[in-house]
């Protein structure tokens, strides 16, 4: 085992990179658009992007790429190093990314996850879920990543496609989505349905304040939603209860087929968890089957945010090195 | 271990009971209406019926009922042999069905479990899924009913709820529910979903041929909908295709969740699976995500139908005598 290695988180947005020791300290950071919207789903422009991020921390750090295992946590179904289907990021679904970037970095030691398990990888090893053997990791990102712990161990499914928790349909013939569906979870829940929800809301006439701050409907942001819900303005904050109401909704669907009783709450979003969660909590007691029957539930930010992915991606680098 | 069991189906609309050799043949059965709608949730009206079935089997197979082991599948969220939430059965709601039946029947050998769990584990154990260690029970009766097998083994979750499928939402702020929760999958997917499409069909002028031959819209009953789906009548067979989308759509949910790829579907409605399954797996096919990335995905008719529950509950028994 190496004393350090590169975990990088590849969202529908950006890709996070961390340096990360062994005993899960981040010795450094940096972060990149993600290529997307490209006609070619080739992974070209997206693994020239992961390999600059590894350069560019090796170098910061005095290290020789090759001596460094890189864990790469990668938005969709991972199958045979390939990823096999990825919704939010077309710009690969489909490439062998963990070979192509290996090639690019002359690297024997790149490695591929699923996003959503390096997620409760790293907050299992380091974070939130340290010492709960049995939670759901719900990340709350451009689409919304999950990742299933049971026993101390990464449920993976048949063929390692488990815990794609933003695909669950929860409202049938709902809102477009880019894997194909439509109604999945992450079009409500994620920063991208928070973002969806305020577009809807602002047309609707529901964000007159937040409207006539920054001109016109079609240009208020999830950003300005969270920063005027935080001040306490009350349309803003009826838009994130809903969040909240629709967080709740797929968190009562898994209760009810997994019976969990920990999730922790992840991603981008959670930065603004407070904002979220309370809400969550509240809606769960009426959502949850036989909310009164079961003992509690417990939704808990995670500890890392929107770095639980590349600290587990590390994780997974510093593992399958050893 | 005795020769014979007593396994018990407690469904909302009609209580079956097998008795079942130790190599599960069905040596004989009885049937009974369940008691519902009762303003009392203290059982005894349920295990009055109960234990009339088991006292029935035992006479006419010249048994004492204390020899004789009996298992019993609810319903609903077992906790501490306790029916701690039961939607499809409120007669027996809170009530200590197992205790109350044991001093009944003056018998210690009644053992309860979740009738989704009872069917997955007598078609694990005899039926469809013999061989089969990963693998989702779906059973189609008045609710929806599930059970998780993992590795040869019922997956329970914290306290034994998990596999409570059929109250997963999958139309937020859908169609009622007696969970207390709207949009559930069983309220479109069941034979009770199947009642109410027939209604809603009928109400809005899309089952002419069957209205005008039974009189009016408020009449036309699920069987009459199979009856003519199976003669090949149009209005009948779309309505089957409706079923069968709403169950596709709940399966592709436990997909995206759990990577499951085998489905065995039982229950009541599972008689005419021939009229429901084939579209089921077509539209399998645009519903799951990433559908042409993953191994094939089966949907198999049970072995035994309604009488699953049963069989598996005699497992139970069994078992837990043993």
């Amino acid at each position: 085992m190496t004393d350090v290695a590169i975990g990088v988180d590849v969202g529908g947005t950006k890709a996070l990179a961390l340096i990360v020791a062994v005993d899960g300290r981040v010795l450094g950071e940096a972060l990149a658009d993600t290529p997307h919207n490209f006609a070619e789903s080739d992974g070209v422009a997206a693994t020239t992007v992961l390999a600059g991020l590894v350069e560019e921390l090796c170098a910061r750090h005095s290290l020789r790429v090759r001596d460094v295992p890189v864990g790469i946590g990668l938005p969709g179904l991972m199958r045979d190093g390939r990823l096999a289907f990825a919704p939010n990021l077309q710009s690969a679904s489909g490439a062998n990314v963990g070979t192509m970037l290996g090639e690019l970095l002359a690297s024997p030691h790149v490695y591929c996850e699923n996003d959503g398990n390096c997620a409760a990888l790293g907050e299992h090893q380091w974070g939130a879920a340290r010492g709960i053997d049995d939670f759901v990791m719900v990340t709350l990102g451009t689409g919304i990543g999950g990742g299933l712990f049971a026993d101390g161990q990464l449920v993976r499914g048949r063929s390692g496609f488990a815990g794609e928790i933003g695909h669950m349909v929860v409202k049938a013939r709902g809102a477009a989505c880019p894997c194909g569906g439509r109604g999945c979870w992450e079009r409500y829940a994620s920063g991208g349905g928070l973002h969806r929800l305020t577009r809807a809301y602002a047309v609707e006439g529901r964000l007159p304040t937040l409207v006539s701050r920054v001109g016109d409907a079609g240009s208020v942001r999830g950003e300005d939603v969270t920063a005027a819900a935080t001040e306490g303005l009350g349309e803003a904050v009826v838009l994130m209860k809903e969040v909240g109401w629709w967080l709740a909704l797929g968190i009562a669907n898994l209760v009810a087929i997994l019976d969990a009783g920990h999730f922790v709450i992840g991603g981008g979003l959670s930065s603004c968890s407070g904002l979220v969660l309370p809400w969550a909590r509240e809606y769960l007691t009426d959502l949850v089957e036989g909310y009164g029957a079961r003992p509690a539930i417990t939704l808990t930010p995670s500890m890392f945010g929107p770095r639980s992915g590349a600290m587990g991606a590390a994780l997974v680098a510093f593992e399958r090195n050893a």
